[in-house]
């Protein structure tokens, strides 16, 4: 960039977002430039009151602009879908479902990372479970969140509420060919009659 | 985003970069929460100086912060590089090379676009040829940048100028099977012997 000092800095601040190099970085910071002011303008408003406004729900945990988030606040349902971040809310949400409602652990046990149950949203949950039915545990199919998943039905369980898991196996639409052994391996465990 | 409104108002920014489609800015919006207060900060304050910092060069029309830009007041060179954006600067700079002055048209010649030579930068290269042993065009290898290309250089020729245009021809490091007809084609014209 020739040394224009306010273009480096906006490059940099562009790779701070997920997956974006240097050269996408400077792609972006180009198309800033053609951009109308005004556009600008509303792109650094936005950033900044995104960041400013957006909070956890101080039930589920999920993002929100209020106290409780939208889902807390009109949904009915006695199924509480645990997921690790509030993000899997939006993935969950866009599936065929019935509407559950949610609870955000954000994060999950990890000895590696030196984090316990109870650096996670478990406590919260478990002061949920008054008239829930049900618990997914929603967490991601991998070891982090398979301990987790575990934790979570060997507190709950004993409560008298039904646990289950997402089911695994290999994904809709893929190639056999191309599926990892140990999706493999489960789903073949797992395999259904028909 | 269940709704919530700041977050849309930053989704729908980020789609306003290139190649960014809506999930893609979700992914970035979901990091913005994520990073430090001030990060986010420094970040919509670097678009905004960015977009109204960054003009220009009187000069070669290169992006600066000044009149003039760091190439023209610091090169010294009788050698003019033409290219269609700035951003192309950028690449050339980045190759071996002497070390030339540039000259940004901000466009090519286009009838499709209903684009003439008086709506690039042409008369201002003209206005620059005083002292200048060659033009190198390296404008696009597409139909716009070629036309372009051919205008300047039967308006330069005449000057006593030395007019020349980057090669074409197979990619580095490429594979022969990939190439396109035309580029092949090209290449076998041009070919030189060893």
């Amino acid at each position: 960039m020739n040394n224009i000092e306010s273009m480096e800095r906006l490059i940099y601040a562009f790779t701070r977002l997920p997956g974006v190099g240097r050269k996408t970085a400077e792609r972006y910071a180009y198309r800033v430039l053609e951009l109308p002011d005004e556009d600008v303008t509303n792109f650094a408003k936005a950033l900044v009151e995104a960041k400013s406004k957006v909070k956890f729900c101080t039930q589920c945990g999920n993002f929100t602009e209020n106290d409780l988030c939208d889902i807390c606040r009109t949904r009915h349902s006695d199924v509480i879908c645990v997921v690790k971040e509030p993000k899997d809310i939006v993935a969950i949400e866009k599936s065929k479902n019935e509407g559950y409602l949610y609870h955000v652990l954000h994060g999950t046990i990890s000895p590696m990372e030196n984090r316990g149950p109870n650096d996670i949203r478990i406590k919260e949950l478990i002061g949920r479970l008054d008239g829930i039915k049900e618990v997914i545990l929603a967490t991601n199919p991998d070891v982090e969140g398979e301990v987790t998943a575990n934790y979570i039905a060997k507190l709950i369980k004993p409560l008298g509420v039904k646990v289950t898991r997402l089911a695994t196996g290999i994904q809709m639409g893929s190639d056999l060919q191309y599926a990892d052994e140990v999706t493999l391996t489960k789903a073949l465990q797992d395999r259904k009659e028909m």
